[in-house]
């Protein structure tokens, strides 16, 4: 008897720690989104020296709070769940455990604190993000419609990378390493950075070849920013409209088999007959 | 009967300042548009220091004409309206009144003009311009299919958001302070400014890792572009065949006043009423 | 008789002017098109100042051949049209005596010859460009889904502004003019910049304020282009729908009523009844 | 019967070489694939001075393995095919060829190492990236929506280029050499940078004028941005709904073979043949 009510007090908490539909549940949510978008602002402010030097003593308190309780839902998160092993090494199972360890592991490793290897760690926390991603949901139908056009945009940066290297060589030839363009990668580089339009300018085309051919890759990627706005947008527009044809329930007409489109009708507009209410 | 008189005197003002249809309505909108865009004009000018020099009381005197006329059509606005109050606390009401304000407070507070709160103040005056949202109209069904995808929008710009954090992270880890990376904040900026597009330049990866990381970055951008683009043109595309459809000859039923969609309808699908043929 | 063969050559010359669908039309045409774009590389390469020292003898006679070309073809239209005022009076008129005459005026008032006025006289010559755009014909529906979507393109671009102005007013505010927001338009300008995602880079923000704004400036924009991608192409599935649509001829079955689709079919494909051959 | 052997030979070979669907011919696929895209890497390292440097040794000896291995495939493609004049002029074969030779060259031209001239011949080797077009594949529907849409799209640039060329030449007008805006291909070149959101800074417009047609410029690109999306969008859009129109199943006649696009039907629409019910 004891066993079961272990076992009641755990389905409890999987419901409220798993679970969105109680007002348990729902409080959990928010509660975790606070004490991580609050963690994440930890993370980034400490990246600041003015501000972490200011403020350590205040952010190294806060980070351990949000540790230890990071800490806390780790333990019941594997607790509560029937297979253990399939949380810890699930996608969310693994993300929770790094984004919690490194704060601990600063104990240890304390005096190497200016590592770089040591810094990527700590930075490790602002993973912590990734776990919001479970409140956008699998329920998406935006998510659904980039998976749909998944190959074909796979195919399309398959595409333009190809596109890229050959530009990208032409240019190096034309340009040279006396205007920037100092190897084949680095003006492959700068032929992403035109095609895609975002154009930093720390590398420009110097001679009038070089800024004639850059013109042709502008006017390319002009074109070619159409190709993936056209697929995820025919995909979602079939989605969409889909989606909307699920919702109808069709009736039909038992006296003439008429289709009954709208839901308050009383009557078969064809026939006159008297329909059954829903 | 005096009383009435007032009424009467009202209404017909009423008319006038809220009202489009009658020709003095249109007169009073065009002659507001004017003001408005004149109005913002004059603190645009004053801004440039060179012009401001140069034509400080002409644009003074400007300034104190069009807050008197602004004062005029506040007042007129409250006496003409039946409850002044649900105007008052109106956004309009709110930007009516904070956009006439300022020019009254540099008489009282005129000694400290150089002070940043009082700036900010002045240039409240460029509200105004918001006026101009009252003429784009509500009816607009561009700001319906925005409306109708909020959500959607809002879910993108959260992924967007994690995105940017992760990304701006590996960012600072991998190029660091030394190459203008100073800080996870400055490099989240930084990817906002790659992601979108906009690439100013001001900071630019400068390592080899740096700027392979900065090109998955653009291809990632410039397939998420596609995203809201997506959203915004299906939910159009729906609301324009919505429109259209709209637009045809509707029947209503003689019995019960249902509209009748379905244009073979012979009876009517509410009260079962035998329907005329168009 | 005489006045009468006058008249026969007139339209002959109007058929190969005017007209496209005879093989000398169409060698008109191809003629004049190699000429406007000569004309244009050469007012291009005018201006570049190391080129035209080279070779100024050789572009003066070029542009004077290209000059008497376009006066002879100017002249010619005026006569075998009907209606000369028409034409001269019309764009394309307008255009045509516009890029033929500051080649004449260069002569009369050759000692001026570094003024700015006249610089830009010369310049005109340029729009001869414009005369290409009778070549992309009147009948193209890409020009149509524009010309449908004409206000709602205005009303987004004043919205645009409207934000515009407002954003500017705010950037100026937060970082001033020590960090080269040095007046209201010119914020406005740098946050048309930002918002259209095009970036220079001359002017970006500095403070962290500025940077956060700015960041919302960009993600704002990004949905914001959405609005015309959306706009444009919801008009053009339509008018690409619409002109599918006119294609079909629709038959019906003179037994059973039933809409003929296929247009080789020669039974109704419900009742089994012949068809009549189309 | 030893012709007939060796033909059996060639089939096969051309079945591995050329076919894709045997498990020989998938392996082959692959392994050209990665041979590929390792020779590629090489071209690219090798340009980066630093990295060629310290592997020159390794990096040629990988280059002369490449080279050998393509000079394989390139003379059993023409062994096993029916029509080797065919192949060689092909698209491909010219590929194949030119990224094949220049190593060959290299021993030959030896002493002229750094000619810019066999600079360029060197780098024809990265084109070896074109051979991956071959996995891109003919059947894709995207290449279709692009090229159903070829026509539009050249009006469309040729639109734009006549647009960059008349804004290019005013902007000349009104900013001038001293701000950078050297000629006016110089010019069309910063207008088309402009047009489509790059934005790189090199040269940007300096006077108060100059800046609001920058601004007029950047809204028009945003709003141009819009169409060549709209044509793919349009194109991509009627392409996927034909796709999926065809995936229903079909009935053919078996009377006559005409294949019956109605689900409904019960006669054939060309024999009048009556159809046995689905």
């Amino acid at each position: 008897m004891r066993a079961e009510r272990k076992r009641d007090w755990k389905s409890k908490l999987h419901e409220v720690i798993y679970g969105t539909h109680t007002p348990a549940g729902k409080l959990f949510d928010i509660a975790l989104l606070v004490v991580i978008l609050y963690s994440v602002i930890i993370v980034m402010l400490e990246s600041i020296p003015r501000i972490d030097r200011q403020y350590h003593e205040f952010l190294n308190i806060s980070e351990w709070i949000v540790t230890v309780l990071f800490t806390i839902e780790y333990i019941l998160r594997i607790i509560c769940i029937k297979t253990p092993k399939k949380y810890i090494f699930s996608f969310f199972g693994v993300i929770d455990f790094l984004s919690t360890i490194p704060k601990y592991l600063s104990v240890i490793i304390g005096g190497s604190q200016y590592m770089t290897a040591f810094r990527a760690l700590r930075l490790l926390r602002v993973f912590r993000i990734l776990k919001l991603v479970r409140f956008i949901g699998e329920s998406n139908n935006l998510l659904r419609a980039l998976r749909a056009s998944r190959t074909k945009i796979f195919v399309f940066v398959f595409f333009v990378l190809i596109l890229s290297v050959l530009l990208g060589t032409i240019m190096y030839l034309v340009e040279g390493p006396e205007h920037g363009f100092n190897s084949i990668p680095h003006s492959v580089y700068w032929t992403i950075v035109t095609l895609t339009t975002v154009g930093y300018g720390d590398i420009s085309p110097q001679t009038g070849l070089g800024q004639f051919i850059a013109t042709i890759i502008m006017i390319v990627g002009y074109g070619v920013i159409a190709v993936p706005t056209g697929i995820v947008s025919a995909e979602y527009v079939s989605e969409h409209s889909r989606k909307k044809g699920n919702k109808k329930k069709e009736r039909t007409c038992p006296e003439c088999g008429t289709i009954i489109v709208n839901k308050d009708a009383h009557y078969c507009r064809v026939c006159g007959f008297r329909l059954k209410d829903e």
